[in-house]
């Protein structure tokens, strides 16, 4: 049977103990997964190309099956060059849900048949999003509840002197 | 009994599938629709207005009794001045409900008892939309399953190329 | 042109005024609207058959072109039989739609084409269901400022003496 | 790597073709799939448990890697019994989201790290539920658009007889 | 300045932690709060009314300013009786919203200004409601997880022998 | 007991009848309520800071213990300097649920306990949301059943002639 392959796409800007969550559960699942950034030269983002990436890897270089990438264009078409046929995303409301599920399945249309697969956030995390851990960082408050160790402390060495 | 008019009031940037759907039903029902766009000087739009009133006019002029305008300002005096006691819209999803309840109640009151009658869209129509259009547009994917073919004609003519 | 003929089918067990809010407007619309109790015989009701079309009636004489009437089976054969293209509803809140939603399609389907046309509840309607004053009427409670005057003093008159 | 095993539980009061589809597409994510028929003793069903089987059983019998079966009690507990480590359904809109979430929850509680995958049911089966075409066949309708051509078959030939 | 005088109304059929967090909450904002059994004919209890008031008394004996009782008829008339101001109720997620507020303008309207006050539950407990766990007792599950442990030791002593 | 301080925090941009009713709703139940509006560099405004506090202020003077402030940074940092234990917000329809579901979860953590209350707003003024009232007055429309009267003349007689 040929490799399951799935993509996270996202922004990650930057990767939450959300994400995590998402990506530990999809790593038993899949065979391999792609962190996949997507390159938006209209959205403004708070964190580098460069540091997304890097945050990303750290937290796949401690799974067998996860590797992170950054493309261009769309999402779809993306998929198919690495030949992945899945999509993995999480729902954390039913705010989310509307939204994945157009996207879901546009990307079916696009992608020919790509799938996407869900898994429902738990409860300790449903509550989280980069857009409120920017949030936080902007307004200098404490993220540790919310983010990877790693990312917790690279923010408290560096950023917050800026 | 006086002509029911009807305004269907959008951006149209581009008129999607799902638009057309709608506006064939509502078609069958007033004596007269006006596909209306809105000019809003804050609002970014990938295509001029000149190009999105040009693609209205192509989807009008198959139906007996639809017509294109652009306005300036509130949709329900708009109304008022085309003496429609009508506006006609679509709804997707769960998530475009309480925006459209909210904006329809606003246009009952700021119209003095102007009337928003609602289709929901059917299934096959009911994930496409002006922005997904769009994102699919700029990452140059196809859009052919969810534009008019003319639509997709011109885009694949002249703006691919750019 | 064919008259337009619509459908509002319904339980009304009883009428609310929110059910009368959306028949006049559906009135302004349609040639003709039928109100239609679903006899279902699965389903209990508060009140009889008999009392519920009484009350519909009460209502319908108010109105030149809205007449009342029951029906076994499927609603979209009953539209059949009575050559009607259009069925009405009402939509109160984000909870209404996924339901309306799927029924309108199934009615799409069965009813080769039946249509749905929805108008969002007034604000001041938008709480009042029949399930709610069944059970204000079942606790003795004042149901004024949610049927009709009629029905309200039918209720004071007769019901709550038993 | 051990075989991923996924249960995926409901009354099936009959299989639609939503059900088929996510079948359909877990098949190609899970090494086994049970599709399990839950026994609620409260629960009436139109359906027998022997009807329900029969026709699931038609339905799995062209997957290489499904099976039917019918339990009691908790599913948690069944899934364990199975060595099944994952859940399968599908979401259709957002109502049934806040409910599955739910669900989800407490068999990750109850079932010890029971894990729950959803797809998103494609837009051609979105408006399909088991309750509404059993409703269609109290009324004499045509699921034909709704069930497997199987189940078509047998109520045309026998129930409607009735 | 007079007692803020609160009702929780419910079945608490059984009461959860998800009830207890709510009350612990609420107990802060108000002077007294009675945790109130709604009596109603109609509704199959999994637990006799006895049996729900003890647990909820043993609960409400931790805190000072709980009380508890039974009623019968309108919430809002209740509330009148005891002269109470508001009501307190708990938010788990979108679907219990338009519920909520349909109730609470009732609540408004019957009891002529009564209030209702909403916590929205924290995350540990927003996958808790008195349907599921009554699910999980029948198919004889573990509840510690869900209610208070008390209920849990009579559960496990009484009931399960049954 | 120590005095129950609530922060009622947002842009109020600007203030609405909706807010308007929420503030008489929190201070009856909060021993002294501060009206603070968030400065957010990012954010643009249609009216300056100024503007706003003195509508607020025009609003908060007939109450007795309703003030207005403005801040800077975390609304959770800012309720801890001012010994606030409570924000107060509104609920308007299910859209609004998890937006502010997972806010006040986040003010929870980061404000250490701190509790959000909240009301759902009445039927009158579910509709009205200050981004609403925004483009009304840009479209030169009448604001006047959305803004306090206060707000309404200052409009009238200063912005329009802009």
């Amino acid at each position: 049977m040929a490799d399951k392959i799935a993509i996270f796409p996202g922004s990650f800007d930057p990767i939450t103990l959300g994400h995590v969550d998402i990506i530990r559960r999809g790593a038993l699942i899949f065979d391999k997964i792609y962190l996949a950034v997507g390159e938006n030269a209209n959205k403004n983002t708070l964190f580098t190309l460069e540091q997304r990436l890097k945050w990303l890897y750290d937290v796949a270089k401690e799974m067998d099956n996860v590797n992170v990438l950054s493309y261009k264009g769309l999402t779809a078409h993306f998929a198919k060059e690495f030949n992945a046929k899945y999509l993995l995303r999480g729902l954390r409301n039913a705010s989310d849900f509307d939204y994945e599920k157009t996207i879901s399945q546009l990307n079916h249309i696009v992608g020919e048949g790509l799938e996407t697969v869900f898994f429902i956030s738990h409860p300790a995390f449903s509550h989280i999003s980069s857009s409120i851990v920017r949030e936080i960082i902007k307004g200098q408050g404490d993220v540790s509840p919310f983010v990877p160790e790693k990312i917790h402390m690279d923010l408290k060495n560096n950023y917050y002197k800026n």
